[in-house]
């Protein structure tokens, strides 16, 4: 699923090709009792699915895009819910004619290479449904 | 404002639904003392300013989206300006239609979460006014 | 070409004005001994070229795009290729109307500023050619 190797906290992962990100990325932080920290990096797949969250509605929006793309830039969290990794990521992805889409990721195929850094954080990192914004926010 | 919690010389931040990112983030690091420092993070705004310089002409040229956007990347730093934090912040914002503007921040409302990763430098990172390009740059 | 300071392992760059970004990084890393890392920042360029791979036909195409842009995030690593450092950056690029572009970096010209973050990590992160992909992949 991927391959990883670390300086202390800091952790260089690289996705498998074909791999799902998000689900592999949940695997890794499992894998290293990762519970707390910060990730970024750089890929390429060929399927993305991103989430829009009106706030008016409170609806979710989900729209896969189903082309190669760049991960120009992927910018996230790692916080604990029911005792498990809880996964917030960001991304930006360039298309074919170099155009950028972007928002919250909720999954995507690799096609190509997935570089990653987690940065592990030793602090308390909660999450809390809230009612107001409809999301899990932090608790810190 | 804003809640935080740090493990060392990283600190994560969430801020408050409602407030501004760069005045409350800048509050922040007036809290903290930071003077020196990089940041990231992701979140969701329903207002942004962005500003593009025009190199050619130095004039200014400042655009308000006002409408639902996620953060999709936050990248800057923070530096030192007369005795106070001076923040330098870059943005990717996904639209409803999950196309993404971007550029130069100069202030956002956060509508929905806002996670930031503060890193605190212990070195001086200090800024001059530069006449060839109108910008403040570092004094490194 | 660049000034830059550090604080352990971190370091801040600022890479002069209309200096080519990817070789100056490059000569930073040279000079610096820095064969693992990563690296992140924001800036501005007047010409950019990215590339973009389709895994189909494993063709490369490469794009120029020579206007004012701001850097609105730049995402990367480093890594040894040959006994050198071996930069893999991905930025998304804010145009004048704010719309972004993003990809695979090539190569661009800093007109402005260009703020970079380089961490070096202690750890080996080599580089292989992969038939498959037709990329060079991480070795960890």
């Amino acid at each position: 699923m991927y391959t990883s190797v670390n300086d202390g906290d800091r952790f260089v992962i690289s996705i498998d090709n074909h791999q799902e990100l998000v689900s592999t990325l949940a695997a890794f932080c499992k894998d290293q009792g990762i519970l707390a920290g910060k990730v970024d990096g750089i890929g390429a797949v060929n399927s993305a699915t991103l989430r829009f969250l009106d706030p008016a509605t409170k609806k979710y929006v989900d729209r896969t895009f189903d082309e190669q793309m760049e991960i120009s830039s992927l910018v996230g969290n790692i916080s604990e819910k029911d005792g498990k990794p809880y996964l917030h990521l960001h991304v930006n992805l360039g298309r074919r004619d170099y155009t950028v889409v972007g928002g919250h990721l909720l999954c995507c195929t690799i096609n190509g290479a997935c570089e990653l850094t987690v940065t592990r954080l030793h602090c308390n990192l909660g999450r809390h449904f809230d009612e107001e914004t409809g999301l899990n926010l932090y608790t810190l």
